[in-house]
This record gives structure tokens, sequence and C-alpha cells, in this order.
């Protein structure tokens, strides 16, 4: 758990239901560099032996996560688009992900230019709840056939079942917090 | 004009039409770390001496060359949404953008929380073409009555309006590579 980040969860998320918060001072809309490069550095010292060619995430709010520890990890960044592109149906891998956010089924894609056999790929993204772009992203990789490494998460809503799924396949998952609940319009971030 | 860009976009960038090209190699899908953080120092060193408060960019393919010059300046980003939010509606400065790429009207969007009264904000974008995400991007600094202290783009089309009509109204406009004309398939980059 990064100290600065548990702060800022704690003082500045806005609750808006009993299973959701609103970052945007700092993750989801205004970015604040100096958290983002604590967490880069979190992931980058739990992936740093294993080998990682790529990091993957989704666009948008994941890219600048991805991007900070891509550049200890010395890896490039692909994120998934969102929409269905016209232009290129013959050459992507894409899968459909369900945004229990926004209740909407969104298609994402990825090249099949970047995403190859057997490459060792990380994912990284802002949220984790129910899983949904974690396994879309997955599917991605295994449709390329390559390898998920492991999974890297900024926070991590500890009473939905994502992150107990992803850690059950074996799968490696670092999240810099956890939300243990929600209750009474506050947010209990789990000790760990 | 950065050499490793130049030299990425005359090997890799697909030349869509007379006035299009991809960059999805190292721009806007996968993401090259080692030249954003070039472009990075170009806008940083740039604008060093500004007193940048903020950097405004739009979603999504702005966000890492956003937040390579953000780590330099040490300020922090705040990206535009694209879509309506109606979560948010008394709380936001929007407008609408035309993307001549894709030929629609797109609705971006910030919080009013994050924008401020007589802010120094710098602008933040991949492409420059007709200048319609930039002047969207401006409208909404005018709206929150702040001031836009400069531009920086990774790739400008020098054969379209935008950068013209930006340094017109004595704005400081940075590109980190300017693409002269599309000729015969082949993208002829302009020395300076």
């Amino acid at each position: 758990m990064i100290k600065e980040l548990k702060e800022k969860i704690l003082k500045e998320a806005i609750v808006v239901n009993d299973s959701m918060v609103k970052v945007d001072g700092f993750l989801n809309h205004r970015l604040n560099i100096e958290i983002l490069q604590k967490m880069g550095t979190v992931f980058y010292e739990a992936f740093k032996e294993d080998h990682i060619d790529l990091i993957l995430t989704i666009e948008a709010s994941g890219i600048a996560l991805a991007i900070m520890a891509a550049q200890k990890l010395n890896v490039p960044v692909l994120f998934a688009k969102k929409g269905n592109n016209t232009l290129h149906q013959e050459n992507i891998y894409s899968t459909i992900v369900h945004s229990a956010t926004k209740n909407i089924d969104t298609s994402i894609y990825i090249s099949q230019d970047y995403l190859k056999k057997d490459m060792r790929v990380l994912i990284i993204d802002d949220f984790l709840a129910k899983g949904n772009a974690v396994f879309g992203l997955m599917n991605l990789i295994e449709k390329a056939e390559a390898e998920c490494v492991g999974v890297c998460i900024a926070i991590e809503k500890g009473f939905e079942e994502g992150g107990k799924q992803i850690r059950a396949q074996g799968i490696k998952l670092v999240s810099c917090a956890v939300i243990d609940h929600i209750e009474n319009g506050l947010v209990i971030l789990r000790d760990e």
C-alpha cells in the first residue's frame, strides 16, 4: 500500500454509491504525477525480474500508469482502443468488455502487428472491480498466443470478485491500494 | 526536429491518403517510450521559464506525451474527456470538436474543479492538422478564464491551416516534426 495514495483516496475520493468511487482528482481526469510515479515504481519492483516484453493497457485512464512502469521496465506500451475500428478489421484482435460503471458493452481491439506470439505481457489498469477489463485484455493476449505474466492495478475493490478470480488463476496481481468496502459514504481501505 | 522522430515517421508512418498518415507503431497505439521522452524534453525546454500551472490534453493519444512533459515541468495533467457526461453537467466546461480524420463531431469536457481562473495552461496533443482539437481545448481554457501559454505538438501537418492560425494568434507553438506534404504515398518532412 502506497501511503500517499492511501491518503489521497481517503481525502479526495468521491463516493458515488456503495460500490463506486470517483478519483478524478489524481487518477481518472487530473493526473498527479508524483503518485503515478510511485505506483510505476511499485509495478517495476514487482516485475523487474520477469522479462516483460510489452505492457498492455486500455484507453484512456490506464495509459499514464502504464507509461510510468514502462519507463522503468524499458518496454513499449500498447493501449487497447475502444470502439469499432472499421479500417482494420482483418488485422486486429478484438473482444467485448462490459463496463459495470457505465452499464454498457464496449468493443476493444488491438492491432495484430504489436502483440505477437510468445510475448511476455504485463497488464496495467487503473481500477479492478469485477475484472471485466482485465479479462478482456487477457482474452486479447490469448488470441495472440502471448503470455500474461501479471496484472498491475492502482485501486482494487476488494469487495468485488475480480481480484480473487485473477489470483485463483495463479496470475500475479499487484494492487497499490485495496478498498475493503464502502460504508455510510466512507471508503474503508484494507491494511496490507 | 527530433532526429529519431523524423526517422520513425519516414520509416513507419503509413500513408492513408494525401492528407492522412497513421503512426500507430510509436504514438497512437503502441507507445515508444524513448521517443516520447525526447519530445517531453523538447516541450520542457521550450516552456520551462513560462510558469506553467497545468498541462491540458485530450484523451487518449495526448496523455502519454503530456505525462512526459509534466514529469519535467512538475505540474499535473488534465485530460479532456470525450462524450457526453450526464453525471456532472453542472460542473463542467464543454465544447464540440470536429474530427476531420473520422468526420464526426465529438463533445469534450473537463471538470471546473481542475481548471481555474488565471491558471497558466500548456496544451499538448499528438497531431495538429486543422487545429480543431487545440481550438476546442483553447475554448475550454477561455471559459475557465485561464490563460493558454502555448501549444506543444508531436507531428504538425504543415500543409493544413492549424499551425498558421495558432501562430497568427501570437501563441507559442512547438512541433517536434512538421510534415510538409504527402506525395505519391510518401511523407515529405519539412527541414527546420
